[in-house]
């Protein structure tokens, strides 16, 4: 039996403390708790990593905190486009949705997906359309929508008309959220969910629902899921660069993620993070930018959360 | 000053030599050639590798014989969505646009997207929109229609109705066509162009979009395209699969190419063919189906084209 280990992230960026007041900061936190403890129990029952990332996933999506689900970016046009996807790394099974608008958990969707074999990726309305007739809840398209993101969208509107958009907060325009996870039996899953950012293209797609670059799971190398500029993330097949510095290049996990976030996704000028756990022991969840949502679980059933440089340890859980 | 090369391939499949003509296969040659030789013009008169995987994969777009562009695979209701995408192996730079209905080179517009710096990916009318504004030659959805396509998904439809879908000709169902070269300067490009598979499901995205998995290309190690079931590509995420075995597992081109189509994507029980150039040397073209259209013009310019086994040296090229 392997060690059991879950980890997520919610998102890198500059991250700004003053960007909220502290009760919220503390909310964040505790829906950061939430999300790994409803994997982790999945975990400790003798459940599949790919149950668990998904249901992490889900936590994640439906807090208002984090850009995926509830509370997502909001594109050009002030509406929303969700990316998602989700890969079982026992045995390469995958799922990916792109530019979906009705669905209320996309992740829930791209593991349909993955279980239906229909197709590994969907995109645009027919992914909606896929995840009504499995059942899933749907929403109106504005139940995304939430005031923080109508007013950062109207001040990066203002910003841009003003030409001062490279002063723009990058907690502003990115995030992400995604989790990794091992099971009793070694298996390996990752998930990653998002809004891409405020202000996008219509029709832009980023690395999220790309497997290879924003998710990535393979048994016995690595599970991954990235945050950051997602271009830069596709053009470098992050997470599957990842995998092959372990599985070609001999790197040990954490020296692997470390050098890809710090050197080769950094040497792009991009702020980058990431969340990956390997065939044994902890999580790892490099970045590269002031601050980054994350958490995760040992190993011993230690709960670690954090935003910024400080680690908050609450202890084991039950 | 490196050897200039480019290589193409034009879909694999059982491609039984009883579905068409001899004056037909003659045909689909001749367009492979004058395929090879637009990109070679470019090559040849010094321009890049990024610019002549564009022109070939244009020749193969506008030809009946390839299932992209026109000529291409219908979607189950009928119609056309066509996937698309280059990549520049000098900087990783790369466009790719999933889901196109209106625009007459899919890979023109990826192509302009890579040079737009707006997005690596785009999904959707937002993709046609841009190709609009980008000045491209748009067309009307039935532009793409042709009666074998037509006839192909009638066939198709009639015999999954009665439950005999497996037995359908495997070249009816897949195709893609993609090219990759090597320029004076040593830089690699891929370009891959795809209308997916008759009766696909609306909304389906196959690897061809998707960087890494049906398009990828870094200099000093290869540039590839593939084509096949690309949901397998895209969980093998092939192209940088490739890559990965050269850059990190000291693997060479032709024997990573030859293991990646036989063994690791042939394990999943597909068929599986693939283009692949390196640093020096001509490209390679390895397939586990009964033919696969390619073709390739050698360091030395000699151009040879095939459908099947036998090759037909085709000469010099001036």
């Amino acid at each position: 039996m392997a060690d059991i280990a879950i980890g997520l992230h919610g998102g890198c960026g500059t991250l700004d403390r003053s960007l909220q007041s502290e009760a919220e900061w503390t909310e964040a936190r505790q829906h950061i708790a939430d999300a790994l403890r409803a994997g982790w129990a999945i975990l400790a029952n003798g459940g599949s990593s790919l149950d668990a990332v998904e249901a992490t996933v889900v936590v994640l999506e439906n807090s208002i905190h984090f850009n995926a689900g509830y509370g997502a970016a909001l594109h050009a046009e002030g509406g929303h486009e969700l990316d998602a996807s989700i890969m079982d790394g026992r045995d390469l099974r995958a799922g990916a949705m792109a530019a979906m608008t009705r669905t209320r958990n996309p992740i829930r969707a791209a593991r349909a997906l993955l279980e239906s074999g229909r197709a590994v990726m969907l995109t645009g309305p027919a992914g909606d359309d896929f995840a009504a007739a499995a059942g899933l809840d749907m929403v109106a398209p504005d139940y995304f929508t939430t005031e923080r993101r109508v007013k950062a969208l109207a001040s990066l509107k203002a910003r841009a008309a003003q030409g001062t958009f490279a002063k723009a907060s990058e907690a502003e325009k990115h995030g992400t959220v995604g989790a990794v996870a091992r099971d009793r039996n070694g298996h390996l899953a990752a998930a990653t969910s998002t809004g891409g950012f405020n202000n996008k293209p219509i029709g832009r797609v980023g690395d999220s629902p790309i497997i290879g670059a924003g998710t990535y799971a393979a048994d016995g190398v690595c599970a991954f899921s990235g945050t950051g500029q997602g271009e830069i993330f596709i053009r470098c097949v992050a997470g599957h660069e990842l995998a092959s510095r372990i599985r070609y290049g001999g790197q040990k996990l954490g020296e692997a993620a470390h050098d890809l976030v710090h050197n080769t996704l950094g040497s792009f000028g991009i702020g980058a993070g990431l969340v990956a756990i390997g065939p044994e022991g902890d999580p790892v969840t490099p970045y590269n930018t002031l601050g980054m949502y994350r958490g995760w679980i040992t190993t011993r059933g230690e709960m670690v959360v954090a935003t910024h440089g400080e680690l908050h340890a609450l202890g084991a859980v039950g």
